[in-house]
């Protein structure tokens, strides 16, 4: 189908595939992982002798039994399907899903019949090591140091955001501890100068005073309000995802902390204001404990400029001015893999195109991406404290997986929890996981599912680069070709108008009706395209086409739309009265979009499905008059 | 087998069994959840054509990219096989594991498939579902009111309790927010009384005032810490779950706010104790904001005494001292179900013996389980306002889940977190469970194992209280089988110590040599005996028998393993001098050795597998000397 080698992964092996074409390969493996288990079970000490026999299972009694559970599981099987969405298709074009892994489910289901809790090595020798190799594929991916750069699967990219908070919080109040505890170490600072400390400043000071390390986190952050009052702010983009409200409320800074930065026109963080806000904070000695740059928001997909955040932050810090730097990459992080090479290096940018060609990552040389900051941002991604990637998303993996990848494995010791007495012992842990993370107990089967796919495709421009790759290319197509359409429904044009040229693998795009200038309008017939085009009024199984929608209003994103929508129409007046625009969402995650044939073929689909849901909107609001 | 009816559950029926007995009706179920997924996929839009063609497949890229998925599959079958604990074996006596329920697994697979996301309706309608049903399973499990109580799931038991310390201390923080913003509502009170509320009375007040709910929120506890440093203290057993200090961390009130509370020499918290201690507090104007019991402590299983924590919670109310309650049931939650009649109404003591007997939950008569005081406490639960509950452990089902159960729905407003304007339509969010919980993204998969599981087994003693039964009188008899059980090893006695009489399923012993007056020698025998019945020296796949440790030592336990290292013949002075025990620590949670017949033949083997052990734990002393 392309120039790629053979080292290449072929995308459609490793799917069932949205008509399950590859129906006989899922059953045969999956097969084999409950036929493995099975054996192992009964030759488990093969003297042993069945418990549940013959003749037990032939009573009515039992039965029953077997048929409750069968009439249980025809009940869900029912409520699946006749109240799921078929993400499988490319009909579907809504939120971040498609289908998921071959490898992943099947991972997932082996290692579930042995249930394993990755929460200790104890519990779950074969998936802790699992986990323990999906944290450094976490770490080579985001280019940190080999053996000093660690990762972790946790339940989804909320609790990864929270823990990358209780990192900061607990790493940055450690130079208040030294002051108390070890004050040589920190001798002729004051409280700014402590509180603006790097990372790896504290690390390096903490790793002197070994004896001391369980007494400075005791007068860490860990140890109540009086710490982390003196913290300061902790700043986010201002189209501030809920989990950031979250995550600033349970750990404690509390949401009078949590500032929000404006975005600019595409979306990303305004680098320049970011620069400003710290230097006033600055000025009245108001400490910045950390920053939130976005490497795929929810809503537009859009990838701030890690890099000017970076140079921000190596500015400031000459200025005696340190903010920790979390990346929220819980959509995005996946897509560093088509970046990096064979060998994970980083790709030059000028042998880009030439590298997705011989290894078919892009297939239309034409496509425009990435742009050079989207490219520079990636590449900066090294550079941050911690890292927030989320497996259940462009890992293609069933859900619940998230991540949390950190730059210095010692910067676990900040958060960490375990008896004493039990490391008097020095033996008993060799890998007590729970210890080191916010969650106890933990599926060992979610480690198998990420590890196989993993292995299946490495995270590089061999397997998962390919696979973004054809994401990506599927999300320009949609652009391309949806930007600018026009329907004609009862003699009126409506024209789709896209919302930005996508950083990434989302196209946001709303409708509007030539010559309408009411925002109200224009928003209410979006909304109603949204409810034709999900379970609200169009359905799941019956519905010809599926996407999501959202709102910009003006509380989250300032005046960043208005651009976007002066340009279909409204005016200043207008905008600054309804103060909201309504869009629609697409996610561009199948993997079959960037095959042109199979775009033409869907995209015919997909255009007369809009036109008939417009068709709908317009008839019944005639019978509405 | 007994005199059970034939609504009561077979549990023979939905276990794949030790040797894989029903390895038939798994493959059935397995078959048709998989095959009903893949004809759904193949029927969505019949007339959109496969992506996937037959050419393809053939192609030698092709071809090439399924090997590796096998060759990672069947290493990853391998690591599994080799490297996981056979908890389906009654050979297996030691963390909180067996097998788990035939639906909860073919429910979590069937449902993997379609993947929905529970973070909201519209990602997963059938499976959010599911999980609303789930939640009101929990309500009833606990004898809260229907459509008043509320829960849901969640990752584990430490993000379980979490929640519910981010609830107390939000609630309770809410009268200094009225203060501010509706002094109204609490005109006359001082900061004492405002501190000092139940859950009822502040949200019976916030009802009042709907239009600042908003508002109220802003002020509370959320808003940073200046609130959070009024609340006071956190009350937990003295056996400290490392859980609740990573809880109290994260959610800002800080390790100096944590109080813990001694256990007595059964390992329940001591309700005298705990009464002193807040009358203490009281005396100095220290609020305490919430006392976490415990049902089923992770050590020893034992059950605090509820409802004695709720009596001190009443008689203190009277004085105008309110505390929040929340039960850490993660471990004990699902035994309520024990006590529920097929009403689930709860069973009065007198009528207990008779309905074990009628519905087969305790198959012999003369098991001395529950003790008054046990009872009483299960009871005493639905008194609480939040209860943790770990479907992973005592509900059979795979790992992840965890979950959590609130008294009064209305509770949720004080966590939640959605975009203000989404809600001014009041249209889009039917059930935006993200808003209302902790983590985010969840997989749907979760709830829909939970809900077949619930629907097979109804919470009540016709299903889940036949298996928590069988565990416990598993547990009864072994307790009885073990206690003061002497072995031989090179003409020296060798007895088997029991720690206390259970007040769950888990059974806690130690050996130690007749004569020996040495703890540390005691300590090593033990931990020897660990080493060689866990994968440290024993292996897995070849171990015999395999069990779990802990270590009771004063810090986390004060002096209440004293009487029992007493009776063993460790002098004060030892014990002082040493200040730790090493117990054996075995969870009795398979279904089947309630069974008199199936017990003997495990304890044949299980005796001999000890001797096997101590007998080389011997000779590998010789070898050293």
């Amino acid at each position: 189908m392309n120039d790629k080698t053979n080292e290449d992964l072929n995308l459609k092996a490793v799917f069932l595939g949205p008509k399950s074409e590859n129906k006989n390969t899922f059953e045969k493996y999956l097969k084999m992982m409950f036929e493995d288990h099975s054996e192992w079970r009964k030759n488990y000490h093969p003297e042993d002798k069945e418990i549940i026999n013959r003749k037990e299972k032939r009573t009515e009694d039992f039965q029953e039994s077997v048929d409750r559970m069968e009439d249980v599981l025809k009940e869900l099987s029912i409520r699946l399907r006749s109240q799921s969405l078929p993400w499988h298709s490319p009909r579907f074009l809504g939120h971040m899903n498609s289908e998921t892994l071959m490898p992943a489910i099947l991972g997932y289901f082996g290692a579930m019949l042995y249930n394993g809790n990755n929460v200790a090595y104890e519990s779950s020798p074969g998936t802790s090591q699992m986990e323990e190799e999906v944290g450094e594929d976490f770490a080579k991916l985001m280019g940190y140091q080999d053996d000093i750069g660690w990762g972790h699967i946790c339940a989804d990219g909320s609790i990864a955001n929270l823990e990358a908070i209780w990192y900061a919080r607990n790493i940055k109040s450690l130079p208040l501890a030294m002051k108390e505890v070890a004050p040589e170490l920190v001798e002729g600072k004051d409280e700014w100068q402590l509180l603006n400390m790097s990372v790896k400043e504290i690390l390096d000071l903490v790793e002197k005073v070994p004896d001391k390390l369980d007494e400075l986190k005791e007068h860490s952050a860990r140890e109540g309000v009086e710490k982390i009052a003196k913290l300061g702010k902790w700043i986010i983009p201002q189209t501030k995802h809920y989990s950031w409200l979250k995550a600033a409320d349970i750990i404690g800074v509390g949401l009078e902390n949590v500032e929000a930065i404006e975005v600019n026109e595409k979306f990303r963080m305004d680098t320049e204001l970011l620069e400003k806000k710290i230097r006033e904070f600055a000025a009245q000695k108001i400490p910045v404990f950390g920053v939130v740059g976005v490497v795929g928001s929810t809503e537009e997909g859009a990838v701030d400029d890690i890099h000017k955040i970076i140079e921000v932050r190596d500015r400031l810090a000459k200025e005696g001015i340190h903010f920790y730097v979390h990346i929220d990459a819980a959509y995005g992080g996946y897509a560093r893999s088509i970046f990096l090479d064979e060998d994970f290096s980083f790709i030059p940018k000028d042998k880009l195109k030439e590298k997705y060609k011989e290894h078919g990552v892009i297939l239309d040389p034409n496509t425009k991406w990435p742009e050079d900051d989207t490219y520079e941002a990636f590449k900066a991604i090294s550079e941050a404290d911690t890292v927030t990637i989320d497996p259940h998303k462009m890992g293609y993996i069933p859900y619940s997986a998230g991540g949390i990848v950190i730059k210095d494995k010692r910067m676990r010791d900040s958060i960490s929890y375990f008896a004493t007495y039990v490391f008097e012992k020095g033996m008993d842990i060799p890998a007590l996981l729970g210890a080191f993370m916010l969650e106890g107990s933990k599926a060992g089967a979610t480690a198998a599912g990420v590890w196989a796919a993993h292995r299946t495709l490495p995270l590089n421009i061999t397997g998962y680069g390919r696979l973004i790759g054809a994401s990506i290319e599927g999300a320009m197509n949609l652009y391309e070709y949806l930007s600018d359409k026009k329907f004609v429904v009862d003699g009126k044009e409506i024209i789709l108008h896209t919302l930005i040229r996508p950083d990434f693998n989302m196209v946001d795009f709303a409708f509007n009706e030539v010559g309408n200038t009411d925002l109200e309008k224009m928003n209410q017939l979006n909304h109603d395209f949204y409810e034709e085009a999900s379970y609200v009024r169009g359905g799941l199984y019956s519905n010809d086409f599926i996407t999501s929608h959202t709102d910009f209003a003006v509380p989250d994103y300032g005046d960043s739309p208005f651009g976007y929508v002066n340009n279909i129409g409204i005016s200043r007046e207008e905008w600054d009265k309804v103060q909201k625009v309504t869009v629609l969402r697409a996610c561009v995650l199948s993997p079959f979009l960037n095959d042109k044939k199979v775009f033409a073929e869907y995209m015919e689909k997909i255009e007369k499905a809009i036109q008939d849901k417009l068709q709908k909107i317009y008839n019944d609001k005639k019978i509405n008059k």
